[in-house]
């Protein structure tokens, strides 16, 4: 036991959900202090139902509580509202993970997709990127990591290797399927169950979504790195050329998961195959304890309730394409786990401890 | 009251129970002789819960007894089994509507796509591809009819105004989520609700699912028909050039629905916009009256239990990808209502007699 | 083509949407009318998804427009809101159907049940009760229909035969299951879909919920008629003694159908059997064309949809239960199915013009 | 770690993946020695998509050699076949967690309610039933335990308070909704997602159900050990009188999840409110770490994916009604949750170790 008080904020959010979850059960973590303004003074019972015991009773507190007692903090925030609280937490020595979008773009680029000023460039310098496969080297010690998003984390983590390896052609699809999680706990009335039930739609088409600007981010680091020599050690901050893509997020009816489907013609010329694309895929993710990599083509339910990825990846030779899926859950590896996953490596603790390794099946 | 005896094989699957629900209200219809050799000399009610009253107390017969009954048979029958009865109901002087796979493709695609030799290619000449918006002129009287396959239906949809316009790039990816209900009745354990709720996943992926020889060749055809000056009157036989497309179906969990994603860069130098494509899927199927054509992105549950189409498409000018998004039920436009449009268009009756052109909301 | 103009209050609910699409085919209506607050000025199309042609583009107007255009005033509008609309329309000399709570119960169970003075008590003399099966008699000509609850029509119509047949015991349970279209298309953070999806609970239990107060009615009612001799002819006005149910309904994750399940210890000495008791389903819904009585267990899916009632019994020897079972749409017969049921008896039409007879299966 | 080897027979059904799951993480089970026929040789990766790294590539054995290497067996396999496998387990010395149905019930109940005669009727004096809360005093060296079924244990968790304190009345309603994977993963046709998908309905009801044996043992059960002044310390072998009721499962569209709806008329004079309902369920399960009793309904979700029972009550002082809710995840508290459990209790390990208790939500 370390004896580490570990804040929450946004903790009655999904996000935060599973972060009370993972830490409640993480042997290093002695102390949990909850941030939540709409529940402040109440337990944890009157927001979350899934908890039993002794953490359903822990009381929410106002986020200056929170900040003060913990040695580090997770921002399940929303974004904008975050930035500030990060700097207060920094200012006052605390280790952040902040899971919302504020210190995942540069400032250029969070002007571009998020169409304001960011409110702490200055912070930008100590932030990293916490997509642990692609940026391990650099979290080690990391002050604060900027976790992904979900469907950036599932895209990214389908782009990386095609592009490390010089198989995207000049047009790259990276459809995504994702449960109604993802909209969080509150997002209005066309997010019922009877409207949602039996539907599928599209949704912030191509262009439009934020987590393009991510996948694009880590696609053109990761051809970078590989360029440099640097296998899959990706930088936060190095100048980089993103790797276009057309990315189209759809809404179908399940509560939690995402499927990447990237679809991409490679070069002229390229030396592609099944075999290849999956040794590829196999290579590029050895060691990495949370991801699988397989020949059967992954379904979500088998991430769902875990902290996995699982990638598979075919090639279609008739018409010279390309495809790489990843499957996560998105509130798992795509939010809370793969926070905890950063924390793990920032203090040095085994990388998995506290996840879950095992999806719920059925 | 036209008097027709209708003919239904395969009365006991999926496809089968939406013809009896359409032909038992269609005015045109006097009679229907219902074919299942599993329930034969059994109530429709044994196989079928959704029925009440006359309809549920009619009797399934052997094939022989409903090819001979029947002015005009559709058949609902498995890929391989349904050639010879079609074969023999042409000998027999009866009109066909054929919703399996036997006479889509011309006897060299079925070769290539299903393995195998055509076993009646003397009959390809008689037959008729059933997608009537883009057929229409050549239904007219048509005695054999090939409806088109469930995702063929959304995704050549989708396709043929791109074609035509010729904004195809060179990649074009078609992403389908379909429900479950288009691997039909019995389709085995992988299928069990407890498998495939909250679950996602892609299959027969780029390249390996035959309905992309269907999608390719509407794309060829439209192609070429626009080339030659005639519009969307695509031509069931002339020689065509296919234009490939990388096909992905995704399983997602529910049991109707086709949403349709096509995802390509244009041509340098297209002059493409989002107002551009509405008005060119506007244009293309002004005066379709199943087919709607809106700025809304389509969702699957406003077509669930209707014939309808929903088109709608969007512009990625930072990338220069246009995407067109399609959603039908798959066992709607995509299966018993499009084959009774067929039958409605070869009859010379109202297109949409019979049809449902409201969908079940919520 | 009778030239009724028809309009429709709360077009906006789901109850309204039933109501468009029933009456938008009914083929004694010219013209519709459709009320909506939030939407007036819209067409229908901005409101909902699954309508095409030209009912999409019928616009939504305030209800006074509504109420001065129609001949017959459907009102899908909230309780206690509607009495004054209803008090409105009568006066203005329409025929009405409502399908709030207002008039189903007489002022002073309506005073027990919704805590509050009925505003216009006045009027209940000329409301009917428009559950069709047990009040078809009293309907024919009514100004004022009531159309009942969605779990009271499933409880009820389960309840009925048995009270007429002096078969229920000290203890009458009435559990429900039921789809979450029920609680209306904004209900609230609580039913959106990643809540509700995989989950069922109870709510409202035992004593608590209004729509008790009909059943308890209506088994009252069923029980004097069968003491008077009159069958299943039910008396919306005169006294009578209700017959104590407990009334418990759970939310199951669909959006559609309802599941009643009636169990009561049958008195000592009641001569009681499944044989029996189906005979008595049979013979109290003989002539009944929205109702199936069947050997088999109802399911919900065979009526979602459409505007049937299925109905089942089995009793249990071993402990002296009898148990009747009725599956229903809450939004087809609970709803406005039901609705335009009880106006087809009013104005003499065919019982089922315009209604769905077929389930959507699957 | 204390070095012990587990086998599980039938690791390739439902309940044998949810014990692989809790016991390769459980910290005194040294060793896995998986058992299933049909993927004897094959890793656990070719049967279960939802497990990583070493897990994945265990290899599934035949019975004998999982039978051989085990300390402790736990059988997941059919009911009927399981007798057999347990017997040659016990000769060899090896405890057994038998999930089975076979040794639930005494061999005359077995007899009645099975249809046939017992195979190992000299086994029952070793056997004891697993439901720990109320049996725990028993499981402590147990060498043959009988862990309860599913529908049992919700229903026996909600009946065994009121028993004890003589609130049952003449009639005793169980009603319970069921999640589909109660059904086990090969259940055939009618458990499709597209048949089951939007469906609810009855199954087994009143006296048709085998569970239906075992609530009512543990009602006359409880019955019998309170007026013993025992509490509720059941006896597994003791003779007792079984309190009878009316037990249906109702089939309700989600993969996980009981819950149990009883409802009982409590005798004329009984005390009965809802504060002193939830007080005797709080008394009755004080110091249960498994159990929660809270003033809130129980909803599924909030239980599935972990081994808890929520419960709650309520009183309807109008009609006299108790109601008792209890939900579990039928997978987990209803089968290897549960028997994980007992298997702690008999070898004095800390109850929930290796067990789930946080629920997944969403």
């Amino acid at each position: 036991m370390s004896g580490l008080t570990v804040g929450v904020l946004g903790a009655s959010g999904y996000g935060g959900a599973g972060l009370i979850a993972r830490l409640a059960r993480h042997p290093e973590v002695e102390r949990l202090a909850l941030g939540s303004r709409r529940y402040a003074g109440q337990p944890v019972s009157a927001c979350w139902p899934q908890f039993g015991g002794a953490t359903a009773a822990l009381a929410f507190q106002e986020s200056d509580a929170v900040i003060a007692a913990a040695d580090v903090l997770f921002c399940a925030t929303p974004h904008g509202a975050t930035a500030p609280l990060v700097a207060q937490a920094l200012a006052a020595g605390k280790r952040v993970v902040d899971l919302s979008a504020d210190f995942r773009l540069d400032p250029a680029a969070y002007r571009e997709w998020y169409g304001a000023e960011h409110p702490h460039p200055e912070l930008f310098e100590r932030a990293r990127y916490g997509l642990v496969e692609l940026h391990r080297h650099e979290l080690s010690g990391a002050q604060l990591i900027a976790s992904p998003g979900c469907n950036a984390t599932a895209g990214a983590l389908a782009l990386a290797p095609l592009a490390a390896a010089g198989l995207t052609g000049a047009s790259v699809v990276v459809n995504v399927l994702t449960g109604v999680s993802g909209a969080g706990r509150s997002p209005g009335e066309a997010f019922t169950y009877a409207e949602l039930d039996e539907n599928a739609k599209a949704y912030k088409p191509s262009g439009t979504h934020r987590h393009t600007a991510e996948i694009e981010a880590t696609g053109g680091r990761a051809r970078a790195a590989a360029a440099a020599g640097d296998g899959k050690r990706l930088d936060s901050r190095a100048p980089f050329e993103p790797l276009p893509v057309s990315f189209t997020p759809h809404l179908v009816p399940m509560s939690r998961g995402i499927l990447a489907t990237l679809t991409t013609r490679v070069p002229d010329g390229a030396d592609a195959s099944e075999e290849g694309l999956l040794a590829l895929l196999a290579d590029y993710y050895a060691g990495d304890p949370l991801v699988t990599v397989q020949r059967e083509l992954p379904q979500t339910k088998a991430a769902a309730g875990s902290d996995r990825a699982v990638l598979s990846a075919r090639f279609d030779a008739r018409t010279g394409h390309a495809l790489v899926f990843c499957a996560i859950d998105n509130l798992g590896k795509g939010a809370s786990g793969q926070a905890v996953q950063a924390f793990n490596v920032a203090h040095g603790f085994p990388e998995t401890l506290g996840l879950a390794e095992v999806g719920t099946w059925p």
